[in-house]
């Protein structure tokens, strides 16, 4: 019989004490499924005070990470403390230098220093597993780490932040401003008191940094990451998006291009029938472009104690069998640089929403400042708003424009030309377009 | 530097030549994700003369898989002839027992012989991968054996046969009938000249079979699964479950219940909103539930020459890097026999189609036969084909049910007694609901 698995737990909020709990009730399960029992021997938190509804009896209590992380006792720390640096980051790396694996939910740290402590455990021959880090219980890591070995990745790309999700769901089906509905997600513990981490984008471009690495073979660079958030999203946009066929999502866009590995967040029309345009709520999904094969998505819970625990669980169950894959797919040191791709060189559709003065002069002068940068309209579509045209016949009026592929440098030249023309008042609304 | 995994293909179809061609293209990448160089040494098939666009040159051409099973120059041992039965099963069990591993895309052998194979793989130390064998390049087998390794199931169920659902898509779409849209698919090569074993159900049986022994632990037992296929689906059920909120797929469903674990293949209701009822035409997908987690579902195509082989050679890179996981999650002795759940006593909602006689005395009539096996219906919809009305009053006229939950035996008692009355005329149809 093989020795159990002993392992040390940082951090005990809902996601550790889910996780103490998951591997009492799992035992059975857990060691038929990885042929070693696992145990918890000790653990750290900020608050040994704190109530929690976990029998920690038979753990050990150890004074802080670092201790726990050099404690020859245990042979897998699982970091559960969160943070982009100390006292997680000092931790793990011991914990990796003694030769222990690593579990980690920790999203923020892998981004950063993803490379560093991947090299420490190559060297000492530990896991450094993260499944919990994106997606949370959806088994996006495993599948680009291990699942699609054999083919080359052209695309991924994904809904990687429930709370933008959740905003840009409401604001669809009940024609909500951003402001409400991000109230609204504040009240249902859906998005955090200083939202700007979720809703402008940087907690997907941690995600996406990730997963680029993982399906190129690059390295982790959150700097490489094309970044912009959801609030400039009015509830107009999403009306035109769903009479046009489409629905706008933050997604997270990792793509293989001529110039190199693009990687960008930002609003996205998505067309109603693919698979990410169903995802609504808090909900997450990851869609994989494979070479000659049609696109792998997985969908379910980003986020949540529960979700993230399994998925923490799942990690500590590959330790115990032995699995030690590279924690970035490839060796370290084989992982290309990452160039950051320039979005002005950035190719695909776009939606433009514009307010035109007086028409139709107008239609014609922005038609032919898109034409002077050979940009081809798929649509042209005028919108009235209830009750305004009757009210004022001078006020502006909503012009949308839906693009063929056309590059952005040339979609914002044309912009600012149209601009100088004075036809339109305030500034122009650019989505861009991703095809399935 | 360790020494190249070498690799004994046999069967050189649409997979096997492309399992050959993307172990050449993707050699720097796999042996960068592996750890490990991965050589094709060599091959077998029926014919040698057969003209396939692969180079085969410096591969050695063996004259029986059995030889290829046992040649001491391969580690791992690739099936992808097909067949439940010979020569595929003495082959891979010799390659198992010379402690090779065994990759092979063969869910009719697994299904069947799975277990006997499994026992030889653990007693002598070889993989036996078959991740292709269900949902191609979905990568469910890895998710169910790997990533839910702390997570109990609920639940298990999915779209498992393309030609199934691509029938389903057509005549939902356009109105047609299943004959006609089974022409289609046979001229289009989704399916087969003989049709049965996927429109009846048994393709999707032998997967949900695999699946559920390692979602539940449960040995796997194709003859414990129920089996209905969607031949009797008519294009009025389609049009009756689009106005109800439904979608209508052939669904293999695994299920914890108090009884046990229920096993079945059969045409079923799914609410429109849920990502199942979105997976259109013949793409493949598959829904975890996790205990106390949302559902997990992954969506991708689930046949096909290149998505089949990029499993296979994912499960090739799993074996060069050294996993060896037990093939049904758990040794096999902890196994758990799987006891057929009889479907008289499934619990669920029901959708039943009957053609009355006589409005409106015989409703009343209908609703109180249901009302005596206390079945509670959630709506009531009579419909009038378009100008049929007009035409014959005495024709009968179609009455759709939606029950709430209720048990099978209640639905075939009351309807046996409806037939008693004698005030429909014809069989009635019923379709079970799967809610979400």
């Amino acid at each position: 019989m093989v020795a159990p698995l002993k392992v040390g737990i940082a951090g005990l909020g809902t996601v550790g004490a889910e996780v103490v709990r998951l591997i009492e009730t799992q035992a059975r399960t857990l060691s038929a499924r990885s042929g070693r029992a696992v145990r918890v021997v000790a653990v750290t938190a900020r608050s040994k005070a704190k109530k929690r509804r976990i029998d920690l009896r038979g753990i050990d209590w150890v004074e802080s990470p670092l201790a726990l992380a050099n404690d020859p006792r245990i042979d897998c720390f699982v970091e559960l403390m969160g943070g982009s640096g100390e006292p997680a980051l000092s931790a793990i790396e011991a914990a990796l230098k003694s030769g222990k694996s690593v579990v980690t939910a920790n999203k923020a740290l892998i981004a950063k220093h993803g490379l560093r402590l991947a090299k420490a455990a190559e060297k000492h021959g530990g896991a450094l597993n993260y499944e919990a880090a994106v997606g949370a219980a959806i088994p996006v890591i495993k599948t680009l780490r291990e699942g699609l070995s054999g083919t080359g990745v052209n695309r991924v790309y994904g809904i990687l932040n429930g709370t933008c999700n959740y905003i840009l769901t409401r604001m669809e089906q009940e024609g909500l401003s951003f402001a409400e509905c991000l109230k609204d997600a504040q009240r249902l513990g859906y998005a955090e008191a200083n939202p700007s981490f979720d809703v402008d984008g940087h907690d997907t471009a941690q995600k996406l940094a990730i997963l680029a690495s993982l399906a190129f073979g690059t390295k982790v660079a959150q700097s490489a990451v094309y970044v912009e958030g959801i609030s400039s999203i009015a509830p107009e946009d999403l009306r035109a998006a769903e009479e046009l066929g489409y629905r706008v999502k933050l997604l997270g866009v990792a793509v293989r291009t001529s110039k190199g590995i693009e990687q960008r967040v930002h609003p996205t029309m998505v067309p109603k029938s693919s698979s990410i345009a169903q995802v609504m709520g808090v909900t997450n999904a990851v869609t994989i472009d494979g070479e000659g094969i049609p696109p792998i998505t997985l969908v379910g819970p980003g986020a949540g104690g529960a979700a993230t625990a399994s998925a923490v669980v799942a990690d500590i169950a590959d330790v115990a069998r032995g699995i030690r894959a590279k924690p970035f797919g490839r060796p370290v040191d084989r992982l290309r640089p990452t160039k950051k791709a320039p979005m002005e060189r950035h190719e695909g559709g776009y939606y433009i929403r514009l307010m035109a003065r007086d028409l139709p002069g107008t239609i014609a002068k922005i038609a032919t400042r898109l034409a002077k940068e050979k940009i081809s309209l798929e649509s042209v579509m005028q919108r009235h708003p209830d009750g305004m045209e009757a009210a004022n016949k001078t006020s502006p009026v909503p012009v949308i424009l839906i693009t063929y592929a056309t590059s952005e440098d040339a979609v914002y030249r044309a912009l600012e030309a149209v601009q100088r023309d004075k036809v339109i008042s305030g500034r122009p609304q650019v989505i861009r377009i991703e095809k399935n």
